[in-house]
């Protein structure tokens, strides 16, 4: 990627709105204290439209099309502190940026686009700093801010991101062989008696040591059944099952990647744990097969329900027909989320544009049973890089109320559920991208069926 | 430590303070966007006062001294992601709260406090949520909230955080203890070839293996002459000084390790490398025998700053007087930073309350030459916990300016400074704990002579 695919992006953003846009890029978030920050990561929009991954720049498209950055210029002392970075006029040219003002001008130049009866669209903040800013820039309160951002930049915005070109592919792939690195890595380091944190920094380790990082918090728990469990801090014990899902992404660009794999901590599923892991592997392999153009992402997401409804019963977990338990929802008891989302520079792909990435014209309907959970409601394309990320899990306050309430108990056997109350969670994923035929799934292989889990953590 | 020893805590704050004190916990700090937040990191004042490390809590200490705790109820939704909490009541109980009351009421308790006449008194917010929710609270400006804080509560805090007790110092050398094992690692990592990345990725790899985490952005950079250098893209070459400043900190407590190393990255110092290091070694050893107390930090960042100019002068590189070298700051071309700072919850400790903790009187004078950046103008104290990282900089903008203003040319040898330009810097650093008689330098020892460097890198 160059300066000229900047330009072209932003000359077509500037193409579908009448008027000038503004993209402020982000700065160092403070930590405990405003000079303790957070390592910096910039607005992924910034990254797409401007490439420029600095803190403190900003980017207004002007009404004829032209493009200014403005930023701060380092002081000697700044340069003793951080060293010598590119100068303003330097980042213009690899952004592609027509000219530079300094930030101090920023305000007068929005003063007087209003002037002239322009105002600069903007989107939805979501960061307190942002707000605060665009707040004072545009001379209007926080809630005029937070509300008057522009839904037909959203649109376009998500026009242009939402399918991704080969370049953009390749590099969510470069950052899948960074995760490739990490699951090998992680394969080899559980074993009963390994606390869940050692496995993280293992894995860690391997990211940053290629210079990747987190794209998102990791999680790596023996309580798989807690979605998005974010602590590490359990000891694994010989018979676990370790639920491990991570993403990193890459300088220069920050595309990135997400992948889930679940072992036994004993390097053995036992027969009980292989039979539900084969259920949710035969639900993401027929996910996959589903997800290709003009399909809705929610058949492909209703294709893995079906399997795990069908597995399920043969399991003797669940009963009665499954077309009618999935549409009435039963199934989301044990798997309870929605089949995957987006994925690109932001790992849930512009989710801070809400529903414009998810439904077309941004409305998200009232969901059907069992779909309140599903990211994306459109239909796929080719260059949607999607997740396809399926899994059961067994969350014991889930099963007690449900149970309680008798609910869905024509499609549930709770009896059998319950058995299996402290049995956690088993989740698979991986990125695939929508071609012209089919769907592709992206980035060196990891290994996915049981056998070959098995097969590695033998060593 | 446990809920006894907050309430004390707040029990003095309280006793220091005439009326109530709002203590605001901190929230998740979104990255690129609202739900994928940076991994949490709770304020330590709230950590100090309160023990608790969960985002979306507040804590008002009322006039009548007690103590309530605010936060949310988990919904059944919140635990399917997130997985069970402690409840709010477990959470009072574990800080010692006297009572729990929900984020909606408190609103209504800070209205009902000032309809008495009562307000609560804060400390300077440095997050944009803070301030945003403080000024809904306190229904008034962000900018009327920024310059209300209390000083008074400011400097009641830093009175209470400032001495460590014995079981802070502990928690201090604990993760000394896990930057031990981070050092090792990176000697063993360092080598020509190797990126900085690598030995970075390697270090926070055993950081996360150990539940610990960076506690500010690590430096680990053949380019030490950037004092606050967070870049990791070169590779390291022989002949290559590697600087590596890093620290951690542990759950539950959250207190801070803050160690730098300087290390040849072919493992031999090259014999003026060595005469540079042994230059900065003196210079620490002598900053830590003068670190007693009654003796102010000035005075050991002084007989740093003697002994490097001294050296210096030996190596032809400075010449002139020492003392009046020191006193027109003729070496803060070479060293231009303050001798540490304070360390504890914080790496700068309680820097988020400006000068309160710097100055005994919160006001900073105005600075001498060459003590422009020294962090702590107080008189030391036993209890306190203090860096001491004398450094050696070769800073070619820095050099290049002097030089053609002829600064300080009574004193410096530009000519010989020059062949320097391309030297790197050397900053070698170490926590000590003010004893009653003198200083103690904490947690187990890591290798710091040339001798011992040289050694661990070729075992």
């Amino acid at each position: 990627m160059n300066s000229t695919i900047f330009r072209e992006r932003r000359t077509r953003l500037h193409r579908s709105i009448d008027g000038a846009i503004f993209l402020p890029g982000l700065h160092i978030a403070p930590r405990n204290y405003e000079k303790n920050g957070y390592p910096f990561r910039q607005d992924s929009h910034f990254l797409y439209f401007v490439g420029l991954s600095y803190p403190g720049l900003a980017t207004l498209i002007r009404p004829d099309g032209t493009s200014c950055l403005y930023g701060t210029p380092q002081t000697d002392n700044d340069i003793v502190w951080e060293g010598k970075r590119p100068t303003l006029d330097a980042l213009a040219w690899a952004g592609g940026l027509d000219d530079v003002r300094t930030m101090d001008q920023l305000e007068s130049d929005i003063r007087d686009l209003a002037s002239t009866g322009e105002t600069a669209h903007y989107l939805p903040p979501y960061r307190h700093d942002i707000l605060a800013w665009e707040s004072a820039l545009f001379q209007c309160s926080v809630k005029q801010i937070q509300s008057g951002f522009s839904t037909k930049l959203a649109e376009a915005v998500v026009q242009q991101r939402i399918q991704k070109s080969d370049e953009e592919v390749a590099q969510i792939e470069k950052a899948i062989a960074v995760s490739k690195q990490m699951y090998d890595r992680a394969f080899a380091a559980v074993a009963p008696g390994r606390f869940e944190y050692e496995i993280m920094g293992a894995m860690v380790g391997v990211a940053e040591s290629n210079q990747a990082s987190n794209a998102f918090l990791p999680i790596v728990t023996r309580h798989g059944e807690v979605l998005h469990n974010n602590r590490y801090d359990h000891m694994l014990k010989d018979g676990d099952l370790v639920l491990i899902d991570t993403g990193v992404e890459l300088p220069p660009y920050y595309y990135g990647s997400d992948i889930t794999r679940t072992v036994p901590a004993n390097g053995r599923f036992s027969p009980r744990q292989q039979e539900v892991y084969d259920i949710v592997l035969d639900a993401q392999l027929r996910a996959i097969e589903t997800a290709t153009p003009e399909r809705s992402n929610k058949e492909v997401h209703l294709a893995a329900a079906h399997a795990i409804v069908n597995g399920l019963k043969a399991m003797n977990l669940m009963k009665g027909d499954t077309e009618e338990a999935v549409q009435a929802g039963a199934h989301t008891l044990l798997f309870p989320h929605g089949i995957g989302h987006m994925l690109g520079l932001d790992s849930h792909d512009m989710e801070d544009l809400g529903d414009f990435v998810a439904y077309p014209n941004g409305k998200k309907p009232a969901p059907a049973p069992g779909l309140q959970n599903l990211r994306l409601g459109r239909k796929l394309e080719p260059g949607f890089v999607v997740t396809v990320e399926p899994g059961i899990y067994f969350i014991p306050e889930l099963i007690d109320r449900w149970r309680a309430d008798r609910k869905h108990e024509a499609f549930i056997n709770f009896e059998e559920v319950n058995k299996f109350r402290t049995f956690g969670g088993i989740r698979i994923e991986d990125d695939i991208v929508i071609t012209d035929t089919g769907s592709r799934v992206l980035g060196p292989p990891i290994a996915k069926s049981a056998a070959e889990i098995q097969q590695q953590m033998a060593g």
